[in-house]
């Protein structure tokens, strides 16, 4: 079996544990490759081993941070590389498990008395072609001018479904529901559904609502204004677009795949987002 | 081919239009039975052929009025009938065909040139036990008392989902999703969707969103208010309930059938959200 | 100085905490008189003493509870004595020292040093006759039917502000923005203002907005619905009334007066909404 | 009496319309003066009346246009001269009378059969410091990388309001309720109100609400967030700030003045609200 190893570059301790588990799984006899900005940040790792995350060729990949450490993961690597998370950010939807549990998680990977979740993900296409980070939350098309609002139509398979005069539009996963989404007014998806929800961002008029459509559903989405726009995956990756161009998304034939321990879904996530307020 | 006729009972078109295709029916040669409320609003049909809805045993229902007259099919019948409805009501967006569109209608349903568009229903028990009415669009929880909010648990698959402190809760099918779960703030389910959203009634705090879950999982509701409380299904079927209940609501054995001759949902559905506006 | 005692009933230290300030009171020398209702669910007090509500003439009146207590007493007294308030509740908008301040409270009351927040009340006028009490917090108009929508158009100072068709309909006083005109997605109004806020219950479509009027505007309500409909004022007082009436709100002549020992407003009141979260 | 004239620059029927009053005016014997920027589209005004509306002196300012042109016209000139404005936009807010009727119009002004219609404008201070127009309708702070929230404390007359994550905050005056506010779930303040609302945006947790205050307070932004923000006046004014500023907003002692006819508020400015949708 072979490991990636991957760490928030912010936090020291996350740092230190993610070298604490490099050194485990290298004494146990495992091979361990290491993220080359992680090194950057803690040049304590073998060098040898060092890899940019866009050559990870691994079984598993051990990540030691938040969300944002896991969406670098998704953004970056090439193949979908199942990944088991250990939290040290605030939230963390996506992690597992907390830092004081990590070598017991890695036990029990070890002996292969896990499942894993796979999570759909969004792909992005300008005018048909598409070279975009595939979205684990969700799509946002928003104003290129702060202020102003965009005026669009979006189609699902096809049938116009809405348009809308808004500061953006949001295509999220069930995965993103939480995020974005749910701060514009939209649902909480059971990670288990095959879904997307499209919400507009502050329309005016207000009579437009969240849209839930089938995983296997394309959005294709018209922009009418003149403005500028700009298109942002995940809070990540951002492209400034003109407004002549026609944005379709829909699913990507690569998933997330997550280490995971239990099948809870109820309370463990909606009782995230409570805490959270 | 066996036929059953259904109008709305308050609107004198509607009763005279059921009779003209009763009447096109009979002359071509079909059984055909009326529903007994039906005739009694309008006595002309044939006695003989005036059934109660209970023991329809036919293969389609012409229906004629509103989203309403739909439900008391849905309510009534034992048996999952195709319903062909016709559109004497306001919005309308169950029925199919315009009165103008009836005989083009029913002869295509007569050629075979229609599909079965079926639509999830949903079925709730109190502390284990069901003789209420499968839910079209919504099982309602509501206070029992005008003004006061009530407090109750839910759980989704056995794990808790939310908390709650509202006016009342709201589970609902997709076909329910643009009626009072829509007013509450949830969001638009494509009716493809094998899915229900729960959707809580002007909670406070307001940190409870909707929740959209697998149409194979189950919903518990369990009490905390000691007030008595009211359920209600697709706004027709009243029950007063003491708090020390259970209620669960999943999904119905049984399904709505409608005869279609358009597969279309985008504009057909989205649009008449806004229309309504 | 006279003084007026009022406790919660249902809860054992609300009524001694009340039993121990009659006693400091009655000692110190002032005249002190208890209210029917507190006496009878701690018959301690000197019988002499005992008073209802409606006879209350006294200078102060301290109340040992929560809001509901507050509410007891605005709706029951026949002056506008100011209330100095004990909070035995779980939130309290309105009560101003917590137990352990109590006699610490009274001393600086009896010094002199405070002063009166005075609030506004509306008045609710059936066909313009008036025998409801006022309201300190919000007239609620509602379906007598759950689970059914009613249907109405509102005036302000003669001019129609908006038809709408809902679970009911909400006007405010900034004291009552807290409470269930919140939950309905009304704003919070700085208790120093001299307005009202108009909310819709749920309404659809969801184009209706809630309406800040001048505390000086009077407030029609013309029904269109023809089911019966409930008044409800402050959660406490109901009334169900025929479909055929006009309903008039307008700022009361009288006021609630509190004793309070700062004015502070931000983050007092502002906070209170986050913890209820 | 001297006038004013200012007419929407992209439409050839507001600067025909603007060159017709223009010569009825000169015709009857008042002194007028014509807007720069309104000669530049349409060069057919004498160019010894044109002047930059910084430089305008007049009685009365005729602008025809929209509401667009009605904040051009505040933003740039230097006192507060009433504005009677003709409807030449899309919804008109603050327009007074549509084209058929500019004459007549100008003649009841003429007779001195109007009244002035005064209107709150907010000012803006960076670090104490303020050279930004005063908005008429709203003063919005913004994230300054689109997708990003930004997280900020406010305090009202120096206590605290609240803490927000959100794409930004809005402090509206009643004329801007209507516009940005409203979208973002604020309510509609009565233009007779001397109050502002402040309105987070996309707050996530949800449990901000929008707060009305008193035209008098002071409102004090605190950026918590390290990014860059921009601050944006009635849409049309936009400065990029650094994160370590302070801002405030209060009221101007300026007003917006606009020759008005009727005093209708109710349904005038309400059905206006539903128009749009």
């Amino acid at each position: 079996m072979k490991f990636g190893i991957v760490a928030r570059r912010d936090r020291e301790e996350a740092l230190k544990l993610a070298y604490r588990v490099y050194d485990f799984l290298k004494v146990s006899g495992y091979d361990v490759v290491v993220d080359m900005d992680t090194y950057k940040h803690f040049p304590h790792f073998d060098e040898g081993d060092v890899l940019p995350l866009e050559e990870f060729d691994v079984d598993f990949i051990i990540a030691i941070g938040g969300d944002g450490t896991i969406l670098r993961v998704e953004h970056h690597t090439k193949r979908d590389i199942p990944i088991l998370s250990v939290n040290m950010g605030t939230l963390g939807f996506l992690t597992e498990v907390e830092p004081s549990e990590t070598f017991f998680a890695i036990n029990r990977l070890l002996e292969g008395d896990y499942y894993i979740d796979e999570r759909i993900k969004l792909r992005t296409f300008i005018d048909g072609k598409g070279n975009i980070p595939d979205a684990l939350n969700e799509v946002a098309i928003l104003t290129g001018v702060p202020g102003k609002i965009i005026h669009l139509k979006y189609y699902v398979d096809g049938g116009l479904a809405d348009e809308v005069r808004a500061d953006g539009l949001v295509v999220s996963t069930p995965t993103g529901s939480t995020g974005y989404a749910m701060s514009a007014g939209g649902p909480f998806l059971d990670p288990r559904l095959d879904t997307m929800v499209i919400v507009p961002l502050l329309p005016m008029p207000k009579t437009s609502v969240p849209i839930v459509i089938p995983g296997t559903s394309t959005v294709e989405i018209e922009l009418i204004t003149e403005r500028e726009i700009i298109l942002v995956v995940d809070g990540q990756y951002y492209e400034h677009l003109p407004s002549n161009v026609w944005i379709t998304v829909k699913k990507s034939p690569r998933k997330a795949k997550f280490v995971r321990f239990s099948r809870e879904i109820y309370p463990k996530y909606t009782m995230k987002i409570k805490e959270r307020h």
